[in-house]
């Protein structure tokens, strides 16, 4: 069957009370369904994308030559297939991709919110799904499925709505940020923030897009290896140079160089840096313990089904902190849950790029 | 009995000839040496420094608060022990310290090299420290002991010097520089270079040493994350605020990232950006194999006792990447060596942090 690809933009006039305490007057939601809602509206899966995906996970659009984050995933007969589901993926409070966030319009003033758009949470962006899918009527859901950020997600409405979906299923995630992974979002805000064209954040969005932020490129340079591994960067570049008649030049670059500088810099035409340094603080700051004594408190919450699967070469979200998810889950002797280790040399983008190594997972979750 | 820190600087008129096929007219190298030298010149030990070592390794300078870099090692009854040996370690040639490098003046032209400073490899370093020791009349030595680029000269002495020490003791190194470790140079590189204070290689270094160049401050937060591990990162940090009344502003900081910044910016006060260019520059050039036909075919020319130390939590140089060298000296049959995996969560900088764990084993292979 068709895939269905429907784009919308809901308006919300009432505010998004936030975890800060801060408000959020008024806010859109921009979302993209594949498949078809049946009439008991019981075959709804969600999908969380991650720091800089939006809701297009499925399918291409007209104009464009890439597919959607996770369209070997999404599809007929495919792990998650829109023959049987109806899929929805909503771009996340505080991104760049339609919905609100902090380089959209502010009302009534008119201008773009840059800093007075209030710090986001997981929770914030949750909490704001869960109110998109009251309005479209959709109170319980078969799933909920994320990697990384998406992850934390699936994970974070386990506890907040413990209700709300059959089952869990949460990739590459972990239950609080660690260090590591805030030092790599570090190095990306400074070198955001110290560009002198991010201009303290009064750039104009337009003309950044085109220029492109080189602060932006370096800090997303240093993304690109905790994505990674250091296997997977032997495998995939080794010690292969862009022109051998360079070796001695100073900027002679290996090739790891170029692809770094090729995703760097092309980043920035994509994607916007206020937005990065919302999205990366909102990834600091998760922690599903946050709110409760401890983990096992807020795990005690849970009721859905929870499965989850780590990678073992995650260099960004260890398999021993999904793990910890998996043993306090034991530890309150709670059953419904499984815990898979994908052997896996690839890095934390292995939940985007291996889909061989772990779909058949995902859709045994599914017909369990 | 007392360290005896001497610091000498020597020029040398005669050029190097480098193995980019280039040369360096003429040049200094500065370097310092503790104990006595006995009459026979036999009881010399060379230690070789990191990227952003310096010839002072041990000891402290009158209006210093910080003593050399591996002073807990080198010493009185300490594992390198002065009281017996006569050290020597050489500032290298491409450095800030008082050998010559791009920012050292070219004579006659009485301007900085900058740019016009050749690219230097490791065995250029080396080179340059056999002809210093040729003029001191130093020609054969009991060891050569070094972590990470001093690895990396120890094992390359080791080669293209067979005959110059009876043991060589590497430490934290590799026998070629991998992807991972160019990635984060990459970084660093990236970010001075795009600097507009960097003004293209041509700012004034006193001035740029006063205010402090953001981009290397930013590259040596990466390179800070790629010295450490997710372990000692979530040992050392936590997951801990710097004020928790600051958990939702945009740049509450969290510990990591406190340390991170302080690093970095307190690194540009000490470090020249040209000088980290070449000299990262350098260890991505590292390549023991480089003139032969394999790494195999390099290893049969080595006749000193080899004895390597890899920490097993070593994310920049992997522990496999030494037991390469190990299984390759087996390989080719070669029977003076040894390979020690040191268990630490450290990260990289373990070879010089955590000296309880393995000063015994330099002990034991001086000893030897």
């Amino acid at each position: 069957m068709d895939l269905n690809l429907q784009t919308y933009t809901q308006h919300f006039d009432n505010h998004l009370y936030l975890e800060s305490g801060r408000i959020l007057e008024s806010y859109d939601i921009t979302y993209e369904t594949y498949g078809t809602i049946n009439e008991e509206k019981s075959n709804v899966i969600v999908v969380c994308h991650a720091l800089t995906g939006s809701h297009h996970a499925a399918g291409i659009y007209e104009d464009e030559r890439k597919s959607g984050w996770w369209d070997g995933l999404i599809g007929s007969h495919k792990a998650i297939d829109t023959d049987k589901y109806f899929v929805i993926c909503t771009n996340v409070i505080g991104s760049c991709f339609g919905s609100t966030g902090p380089i959209s319009v502010r009302k009534p003033h008119d201008e773009l919110y840059r800093y007075k758009f209030p710090v986001i949470t997981i929770k914030d962006m949750v909490k704001a799904q869960r109110i998109l899918f009251d309005r479209l009527d959709i109170h319980r859901v078969e799933a909920i499925i994320g990697g990384s950020m998406g992850g934390m997600q699936a994970l974070t409405f386990s506890v907040l709505y413990p209700n709300f979906a059959k089952k869990i299923i949460a990739l590459a995630t972990t239950h609080a940020t660690q260090p590591w992974a805030i030092a790599f979002n570090k190095v990306a805000s400074e070198a955001i923030l110290k560009d002198p064209d991010f201009k303290q954040g009064y750039y104009d969005p337009e003309i950044l897009k085109e220029s492109g932020l080189t602060g932006m490129a370096i800090g997303r340079m240093a993304g690109h290896i905790s994505f990674l591994s250091h296997e997977s960067m032997s495998e995939k570049f080794g010690r292969e140079y862009k022109r051998t008649d360079g070796l001695y030049e100073l900027f002679g670059k290996f090739q790891v160089e170029s692809y770094l500088e090729y995703n760097g810099y092309n980043f920035t035409k994509w994607f916007d840096p206020l937005t990065y340094l919302y999205i990366t603080k909102a990834i600091n700051l998760y922690d599903l313990a946050r709110g409760f004594d401890s983990l096992k408190d807020a795990l005690k919450k849970v009721t859905a089904q929870v499965h989850l699967l780590s990678f073992s070469n995650d260099l960004l979200f260890r398999d021993f902190e999904m793990k910890k998810i998996d043993d306090t889950l034991n530890e309150i002797g709670y059953k419904k849950h499984s815990y898979i280790n994908v052997q896996s040399d690839y890095g934390h983008d292995a939940f985007l790029v291996e889909l061989d190594k772990f779909q058949h997972h995902i859709k045994d979750a599914l017909d369990a």
